[in-house]
């Protein structure tokens, strides 16, 4: 396997890989690999050719400084768990190479951005599309892989690749979670032992949706109410959103009729974790 | 030669010809072709296996609404125009297949664009970095050409290609100029006789920058006020501005020292005309 850090080094890769026609399945990490990931490389080593991951902790989509700052670092233990997923190459350039003097464009996006994570993390989806056109543009994959714990950023992602007309296949792959039912995290290595336990009311609150969906209950008002009480009842935990939206527009919704997105942001203890369930 | 007009048809098209190996040379347009873009077609042509040249006359690059109703229209003749120039393709796209219904994502640019037409054009810039990297993304050209004439477009563009790691080589040609000086542009369709005439200042202009800079005037202040007087003695014209800025940066100058441009834009009756030369 291949660790690359230098942009012009993936392409002369990327370029060969391409002249031998041979497919390539990309998945973008921020590193801190967990399961989740882990899925996310199976699936394209599968699917495709090569295997490319990118691991890089991309500054433009922290919309707080603290945010970045603590977000779990372990690149060496990264790439050894990439190198055993039988990848071809990883790329984990750093910010002067991707981020240059001068660097003065941008990707954004409305509509999508303006629900959920988007309306109370401001700017973080401009760096999600900013980023990703860059490493599509770099890695030139024929498909990408992500994960539905991040709907939003699927959602924005393909709305993206249509619009900008990039000839990339996305691939959203189911979340996975921990035997309790935890949606695996970078960020819940950050939790200590009591918040671990407190962070479940996370999936209790999407699972007490799914058992009144399958209730008949169609009110996401009432479905909310529940939702925030299991939340509240959690010692040091802190609403930052729970919502019922339309899965493909992520417009509110006051009652279910069609494929709606139950998502939550929940903090628990210093650390937001989101997650989310599909109701049809 | 092919007239395209659907973007998968396109697609397919460039996929074919990548998959030859030939190499692709473009030359994006808004229609209404002249010597300038007969120049960039040329070269393109000589230095590549195939040249694709595209006619779109991108609404979201238009500030104000009459300009872009009253931008000069002639598909049928620019298509042959293209046919004589031995052009393998044409892609001609409606704004329904650029811009379908829920399209949201926009590329952005700083810096570059405040200055010169940014200051003065709105959302200008915007709608040509959208558009470029949507046009770019459909055609993967090898090269693609632009005239010197829109300096502060090309400078745009290069760093738009660098920012985002598009893979094409950005080629910017000499600005093209009738017998008596007057730039070709499609705009100068729209000058009726006399403003025809009235237009020789905006050269005149810059000639005279050209001459005060070769008796070594470098105070930039001096020269803008002889080119002002210029453009004053001249009936029915306005100045939308008259700058000397760094040709990298694009920023003010007040003495020159290096690579210096010298932009002017200016209002011929109701047609906004720009202009430019380098001096070093």
């Amino acid at each position: 396997m291949e660790v690359i850090t230098k942009i012009d080094e993936m392409r002369t890769r990327v370029l060969s890989v391409k002249d031998r026609k041979r497919s390539i399945g990309f998945v973008p990490t921020m590193g801190a690999l967990h399961n989740g990931h882990l899925s996310l490389m199976r699936r394209a080593r599968e699917e495709n050719d090569e295997l490319v991951v990118s691991i890089y902790l991309n500054p433009t989509q922290f919309d707080k400084n603290d945010d970045f700052e603590n977000y779990p670092r372990q690149l060496d233990k990264d790439i050894e768990i990439i190198r055993n997923e039988n990848a071809d190459a990883v790329f984990t350039p750093c910010t002067e190479e991707m981020y240059p003097d001068g660097f003065c464009t941008h990707v954004t996006q409305d509509k999508l951005t303006d629900a959920l994570c988007g309306r109370v993390r401001p700017g973080h989806f401009n760096g999600v599309t900013t980023i990703v056109t860059k490493l599509f543009n770099i890695i030139e994959p024929d498909r990408a892989y992500f994960g539905q714990k991040d709907y939003q950023q699927c959602a924005v992602i393909k709305r993206l690749v249509t619009d900008m007309n990039m000839d990339v296949d996305i691939q959203v792959c189911p979340t996975v979670r921990e035997e309790d039912g935890l949606a695996f995290s970078s960020r819940n290595k950050r939790l200590n032992p009591e918040e671990r336990q407190n962070a479940l009311c996370i999936y209790g609150s999407l699972l007490k949706a799914g058992d009144m969906f399958a209730s008949d209950i169609r009110e996401t008002k009432e479905i909310i109410e529940e939702m925030i009480s299991i939340i509240k009842k959690t010692k040091h935990t802190k609403i930052d959103y729970i919502s019922i939206v339309n899965a493909n527009t992520l417009e509110d919704l006051s009652s279910i009729n069609g494929k709606a997105l139950v998502a939550v942001a929940i903090w628990i203890g210093n650390t937001r974790l989101i997650d989310n369930i599909i109701l049809e």
